[in-house]
């Protein structure tokens, strides 16, 4: 049993190369082959989101605080709140945050392939981004 | 986008048939191949646990409220607090669940294979479950 303990882990900023705004990502993990999942959980100030992505075996998502947004690149953006799991298939370009006016925390779940969980693209402009 | 709203998944039991004592799942997840790994939130109340199990590609535990207990057999019993990640490797026998007098709440995280996250074993009798 290997235990990751609360405290452990510092608190660590959302890279501006990967997001808009103020982001905090904690409560990380990771596994070995033959497993391949990992996640972490991200807390998303009001109007942070991350960049455009893809995830090659794709992505979930569960709200644990606050409320939020995403989009799936031509859907509508649709809001999402505490207790919702949202999926994002392999290779679809999307974007997840809070609204431009509350946080939101989740804890974001993929699995690795080829050392990757995650293909990272350009930020979300703001017209994009406040679009309904 | 899929999205499982939370009201939308009942809350269920726990089955005797994998638990002893009070559990409640919700918050349910699965993903569809090439993905692989899905989970479940459980609250375990005073004194209840999982039988002995085993994961074919293991199993990652968040504890998200209370206090809890894990164990690898033939290893001390841990306790387990909130933000705690606990990684139970492949094939390896345990079990999690409260302590005896306070409720605990975990994510559950594992990927399967060949269409199975989890090999159920016999209940923890109360001896292995007070066991320090």
């Amino acid at each position: 049993m290997k235990i990751i303990r609360m405290g452990d882990q510092p608190s660590k900023p959302g890279p501006d190369t990967y997001f808009t705004g103020t982001v905090r990502m904690e409560i990380e993990f990771s596994t070995e082959a033959p497993a391949r999942v990992g996640g972490v959980t991200v807390t998303f100030e009001p109007g942070a989101r991350t960049n455009w992505h893809t995830h090659p075996l794709g992505q979930t998502v569960i709200v644990t605080t606050g409320v939020g947004w995403a989009r799936i690149e031509g859907e509508e953006r649709v809001e999402i709140r505490p207790g919702d799991i949202v999926w994002f298939p392999p290779g679809v370009r999307h974007w997840h945050g809070a609204t431009d006016t509350t946080a939101m925390t989740h804890i974001a779940i993929a699995e690795s392939i080829d050392g990757s969980r995650v293909d990272w693209e350009e930020p979300v402009s703001d017209a994009d981004y406040l679009a309904p």
